[in-house]
This record gives structure tokens, sequence and C-alpha cells, in this order.
């Protein structure tokens, strides 16, 4: 399952450099993940809400091959790269046309209210283990 | 009272137009504030976790006569221009050296944790009175 | 003619005060002048490669009324308010469903690649000009 | 040779999970690169238009162990970890007081004003060289 979304560069995202600024690419791949999971009918807002859980990042990474400019409309796909029981990882492929300008990853894991690592609630885990599949 | 802060422009803060872009001089506008509450001793923070109170913004006006550039280092000039008990405005003025860059206000009420507009609590209104003087 | 663009809200434009930052209505601003420009049928990346003028903003305003919060979908509804020959004036509402939330508006005058003010070219002045009908 | 930088967290910075957002910690990455650089008696500023070569960001990692909050006063402690003549590694560690908040890296490598890969010029090189000395 790879969910696509476009995104119009605005001059808010670019620096004097003339491209994206490179920690802004970090709001498209929040946007990646934000709509992949949205299209399992379960929205990350409504876990955090009604199953008390949230998902901070621990890491990120990314590769930058070619620069995003003003203007350009790009697409955001994401992928479900890892699902397991204290972890999740989110795969981001940053395309102009058909040119890859950016790819990466976030890891996150569960947290609930109060802070601590949990496993995943059973019903989130398998709604989410359905975007592992093709 | 005016309250001196320098800040340094870095890449994050500009755009493909080559200059500062027009909303993260609201970041300034932010900064400048949080430091001019700072030297009354009792931290914009502190208002919030002790006394409950938070300040939201409800009006903003910028004017825009110069562009800040990658690495320029800005002083940022801020004062409180009006206190009243359910109002306050602080007037920024952004400089280069001795160029005036931008200028501009906030207006901003006090809330309660309810989310209700209160009078400001009598300490601290005594407080940031104090920043109307000389 | 008003133009209306969807904004979904990302954790990236909130703050710790669970609401979006007063800072992050500018790119809000942004994108839905750029889109009120595009529907002309001339994008304003047309107009500053193809025409060498840039619109930077000289001021700007919001009022903000009522809170955006996260994952919340906005419509930005931007209309022309002023053409001058040398000034334009965009008007911004920012609605989530029927309420509004922030207004504001936008100064611009027309630079050439010099810097200087200029006015607008005659054919760029006549397609904005018709943003200004009903 | 390391380089320290203090950074105040403004509401700006954080999201309504209350901590930093994630992708602002590349801000401070680049903070904390600039003024290590800077350190040398020449600025990336002056790397940049006065030996016409930039150096874009090729790869970024951050891991987050632990989160900034609201008004923490962070240090940004940056080190140079590789220099190759056509490479360069930059490596972070964000702390509050003593504890490590978040630690990551980033890789650039030189530019020409064409947008060619090129070594560093030697005079930079031998500069940069420096930084890695103790």
């Amino acid at each position: 399952m790879i969910k696509e979304v476009n995104y119009r560069v605005i001059y808010g995202d670019t620096d004097c450099g003339n491209v994206m600024y490179y920690g802004n690419y970090l709001r498209l791949f929040e946007i990646g993940r934000t709509e992949l999971i949205r299209s399992t009918g379960l929205s990350y807002k409504e876990i955090e809400e009604e199953k008390g859980i949230i998902l901070p990042v621990v890491e990120v990474f990314a590769k930058y091959r070619a620069p995003a400019k003003y203007d350009d409309l790009l697409t955001i796909k994401t992928s479900l790269k890892e699902l397991k029981t204290h972890k999740i990882v989110f795969e981001y492929k940053i395309f102009k046309n058909t040119t890859l300008l950016t790819e990466g990853y976030t890891v996150h894991v569960p947290i609930n209210r109060e802070g601590k690592i949990v496993k995943f609630p059973e019903d989130i885990y398998k709604i989410l283990k359905n975007l592992l599949k093709k």
C-alpha cells in the first residue's frame, strides 16, 4: 500500500539557496504518514484522542537527491516499512513528475498518556498491519 | 523600557526571494516580547504555569520597510505600548545596524485555563505596568 | 472573484498552546493569493520569471478570532481588495466549516529585477483587474 | 573542536504534542554548523559569496532521545566529523543542561555556481581541516 499526496511548494518552504529548505521536507513526511494512516479509516488524531496513544518520532533519515523548487508540484509517496509491537517505521519518496527528489524514513514508538512506551493496542495494530499488504 | 535582543538570520528563515520570509518575522516578534517579559523577573512560561494565564495573539500588524538577508545580525527592539485590564499591546522594531527593517505590533488578551477572557491578575498587572515606565 | 483553497493543519503548523502558531497563518495567506493569481491563467511564478516583476509584501495584518487546531480542515478564501498601478492588496478569510477563524490582508508593491518600484506592466494589470469583477 | 551555541525554544518551535517539532531541530543543526564554520574566521556566507562554493545537505540523520520543551535553554554542540575533498560531515548533539536530547549528522557536498560537484578549494579545505583538531 502506497499513499500518494500532492504538495505545491510555496515561498515559505524555500530558502535563499533557491530550493526547498532541508528541514521542511520533514513537514512533507508528516503529511505523507498522516494521510497514509487516514487511508485505513482511522486518523492519527483519533489514535491520539480515542486510544490515548501518541507516536513520537525517535529517528529520522533523509537523502536529498535533487532539489524541489518554488511552485513545483510534488508527489509524496508514503508506505509502512515495518510494524512491531513497540515500533513503526514509515518510508517516504518525494517525486517531481518521475524524478525522485528525496527519500527517507521515520521511526516512531507508541507512548501512552503517561509518556511510557507501550505495545500498540491490538485493534490499532491490526488496522496498521493492513498497510503492509499490497 | 525597550528590550533589545540580537538575532542572526539563518537559511531556514529566508526564502527564494533571497530575503527573510515575511511570516518568519512573527517568530522574531515572539522572541522580542518573551525577552521583554522575562526582563521583569517573571517569565511568560511562569505566567502560564503558575498563574494559569495565557496571552494569545488576537491581532498582528507588520510593515516591511527593507529586507533582512541571510546571515544578517538583527536587533529586535520590543516595548510595551498599551496595558489595559483585558488587553496588552507589544510594539516591535527590527533593525540591521541603524536601519529600521520591519516594525509592527501584536495585541493579546489574557485567557484563563478554561479559555475565558479574564482580567489580568493584580500581581501580573503591576509587574507588566513597570514596563511602561522609562 | 473569491478563490477557495482547502488546507489540512499538520503538527508542524501548531504550537504547544494546542493551536496553529500565529505566524503560520501567513503561510496560508501565501497559499491563498498564489492560487487566486493562478486562477487568472498566469501564475505568480510566471509573473516573476517571464515579466521580471516580483511582488514583495510591504504590510500584513491579521485578526485571530478563533484558533485552528491539529487536523482541522480549513478553507482559505482569498480575494483582490485593491489594485493600483503601484500597489495590490489581497484579503483573506480562513474558515473552519462556517466559522471564521482568521481574517487579514497583505499589501504588495511591484518591483523590477533591479529592486525598483515600478508600475504593473499593462498586460499583468489587465489580467489582475479581472479578479476585481464578480 | 566542538562549538557550543545556546538556543532558547520559542512557541514557534513547538507543536501541539507540547515538544519541539521534529523538523525544527534541523534549524538548530544549521545554527550549529554555521557557528562552527564561523569560528574558523571564515563564515559560510563568505565561502558562498567569495569562493563561489555552496554546501547543500545531501543527507540528514537525527535521533530524538528526549524532547525539548517551550522556553528550554538548549546547548547545540557541533563538530566536524569527516572532511574529504568532495564531502563534509557535521555532527550535532543538543543538550538541556547535561541531558542529551537529540543527536544527528548532516552530509554536504561542495557545489560550484554552475551546480556541479567540485573539490573543496585548497584554502577552504585547509581552514576546515583545522576543525578536526582538538
